[in-house]
């Protein structure tokens, strides 16, 4: 079965790139070159800037014409008053497509600049090339060495992120890398004059490298069209949306970001949901999501075992799990026996959630497995959710080399009481809260993150990301 | 004006403490003498053990009676099965009051240890002992030299945190202690089979040295004392509640844990509101509104301006601040032309929020504390959330060093911008990202705590706290 290239597959292809109005200072606009360095792109770049002879190591063109080779891709960083030129010369050039950085246009508010961006777009369809933007951040593609900012992860993976924001492109990219995930495509689109949130659903449904898709979107262009979109990709694959400009406030500011209408959130929502995707609340949701999507899958149901610090964090981590909307069953009996037998009657518990407060050393380490295979094994628990007190607090007489290993240890025993018990463990994994906690803590979420570990930042948030998980797996449509 | 001395003030002073059961191993139970050591109390200590005859360099004694000089203080570690006994002990001692760090009473859930729990607290009532827990962490005070874990903050404050949970004590003293707010005392209460929280909150509303009260309360001992408790309390001093076991889950888990009665959330809520207490939703909270309480104080109106990081995060910025209801208003004009005099129109925005995308160097600092200026000058700005992008992502060409000092500048400006426009400025400050953004996030938050700016885990819990607040004000019973 062969399926026929989709029409935007060049976009993430090119074999040369220029870069036109490459700064040649440090600053915004710079880092595209930087960019492509880093990723060690493999194609042939052109810095393009009439005032400088060399930017980067890289002999630089007083102008696009000047290239002497063939190019595919530009990147226009110049000022908006020399874009209908560029055009032009990108035409003359053979360029299939721009990305316009170049920003000053319909987010700006005034007239004239947002009847400058409708006229550029109409001249780029005149003249065959397809536009990104203006007004944003471009194309991160690990595979083929594309990418919107200096210094992103180089490991490519099966997530596409459609953002109309290039911060929070960033953001997403590095956040999800940081926990194990890893990025396909993702494109920051901006004013979306013509390439759109729509022309990318189409095309991630469609790439065979996509497997689960995020979307950040503050104003759709053509709500039919995206709603139709939206249907489809969703019935492919799973689909994570966050809106921006959720609150009045929130669609002013989408007004000045992008020039985008926020328009109603509940005709929104609700025309999402019923298109079949997962609706997230705010950037942390839709990182949680995609980490739960990726590293945990498919959830039996909303029953919670959480393996825990014991005492008033228990209680509280209780609440956090109800509050939430999951479930918190006792144990079977034959549970809390297997767990009374080696747990102290006084300061701890065998119910649920359960303390692991058994000591320390290989005794403890033992025990400590030992209590997170019998709650992974429970009949009626469907997820377990393990703190494993990893950097919490000063603590003495543990060297951090000590603590690296020993965290170390902990992953490895989380990954094999999951795969022994068939049953997802998540680990939520606190941000380092001294310096005592930064070794510990990065240590743990670079190993759970490479064998594979799901971690969220709070039990607050390993609860609300797995509760929305399974309201959207009920309607799943991806799944029949 | 003299008031009587409160008759729980010799708690915080004792001249001798023994540890009864102190453990030669580490481990739970050994915390307390290294506890003491570290905060240099300056009273006598003595271990008892009879298994041991010194134990971190001090003599240790085989019972309390051996011990040669007065005790006036009691923690006890000891088994369940002796506590009778050492009750006795203390009596012929003359010790006035005895924290019992032993567990395995009422919270085990067994009908037998609820019984013995019964017994102890009538027999010390008999003898005349005051008596903490069971169950429980005990006392810290820094200006006394008293402590429940080891490595608490030595800086005595005015905060006065009561807990049934120690864990949820040593977290919140030591969270707030970071953000530079300190503890005067803090009591972990477990069981309360004698002391409770009406105990702890009369004191608090008398000891000159507490001006904001916060609580950690899973079960009320008797509710018509503690509302009348409450409301004394809460009506000279800012009073913060935290309830544990909100949830059903949650209820059984207080259970597990002090043997509390969770009881109704609403009619606890009801009755805490009524008496003029801000009520937390969880630990987050908790420690956030004591931070705005303690450094920002009362706020004149809802009414935020965000200076921040521009595109996408200002769309999000924008709907955490709506969402938590706060305003984010238009600037007057006035505000938005000063602002437009050396704002870029491409890529910015000058309504609200403002982006601080003005370069670096010295130049751009220029700017950025004029950006600041500007906006706290803003007549219909009640408070400012900035958010100065610190440690947020990688970012090439910046040593370490120049970073930290670029931080320690932001600090001081914004303390600077906060004085000279008599209004509030927090900022937002993400905990470190990855390791390169560790050293500037945490140093801006040193310096911001030592020189008295609030700083908030993110926007939407910078939202949430200061909604609170407000909420909180608008009733505030301290403030007539």
């Amino acid at each position: 079965l062969s399926v026929a290239e989709h029409p935007l597959e060049f976009l993430f292809h090119p074999k040369s790139i220029a870069i036109v109005g490459a700064s040649t200072q440090p600053g915004p606009g710079s880092g595209f070159l930087m960019s492509l360095l880093d990723m060690k792109y493999p194609g042939k770049v052109y810095p393009v800037n009439p005032k400088a002879d060399e930017i980067q190591g890289l002999k630089c063109y007083p102008a696009l014409l000047d290239v002497p080779g063939e190019v595919d891709y530009v990147i226009s960083a110049v000022p908006t008053q020399f874009v209908m030129q560029l055009l032009d010369d990108c035409a003359a050039k053979g360029v299939r497509a721009v990305h316009f950085f170049t920003s000053g246009f319909r987010e700006t508010g005034d007239d004239d600049r947002a009847g400058l961006e409708g006229e550029v777009a109409r001249r780029a369809r005149e003249l065959g090339i397809r536009m990104l933007g203006p007004n944003c951040m471009g194309l991160y593609c690990a595979e083929t060495g594309l990418s919107f900012m200096p210094q992103m992860p180089a490991e490519p993976g099966t997530v596409t992120f459609i953002s109309q924001s290039g911060a929070n492109a960033g953001e997403y990219c590095r956040s999800i890398s940081l926990r194990g995930v890893h990025t396909s495509k993702s494109m920051s689109y901006g004013n979306a004059a013509d390439l759109n949130e729509s022309d990318f659903l189409d095309y991630a449904a469609q790439d065979a490298k996509t497997e689960i898709i995020a979307c950040y979107i503050e104003g759709v262009k053509d709500g039919q069209r995206f709603i139709k979109a939206l249907k489809r990709t969703a019935s492919s694959k799973p689909t994570i949306i966050l809106k921006g400009g959720r609150t009045d406030a929130g669609g002013r500011a989408t007004m000045s970001h992008t020039g985008s209408l926020a328009g109603s959130m509940q005709v929104f929502e609700a025309a999402c949901r019923q298109a079949g995707a997962l609706l997230a609340d705010d950037m942390e949701q839709l990182i949680d999501c995609t980490v739960a999507l990726s590293l945990v899958g498919r959830v039996q149901g909303p029953r919670v075992a959480v393996v825990g610090m014991g005492g008033g964090h228990s209680v509280l981590a209780a609440d956090a799990v109800a509050s939430a909307g999951m479930e918190l069953p006792h144990f079977p009996e034959a549970t809390q026996r297997a767990l009374a037998e080696f747990t102290p009657v006084a300061g701890n518990s065998v119910r649920n959630p359960v303390d692991t407060n058994v000591g320390f050393g290989p005794e403890g380490e033992r025990l400590q497995r030992e209590t997170l295979r019998i709650v992974a094994e429970a009949s009626n628990i469907d997820i377990v959710f393990f703190q494993g007190s990893i950097g919490g607090g000063p603590r003495r007489g543990v060297e951090q080399d000590e603590m690296v290993q020993r965290v170390k240890k902990l992953a490895a025993t989380t990954r094999e009481v999951m795969e022994k018990a068939g049953k997802p463990v998540v680990v939520p994994l606190y941000p380092p809260f001294d310096r005592y906690a930064v070794e510990p803590v990065f240590t743990f979420q670079e190993e759970a993150a490479r064998i594979g570990i799901a971690t969220f930042p709070s039990i607050a948030r390993t609860a609300r990301a797995m509760r929305k998980v399974l309201d959207w797996q009920e309607k799943d449509p991806t799944s029949s």
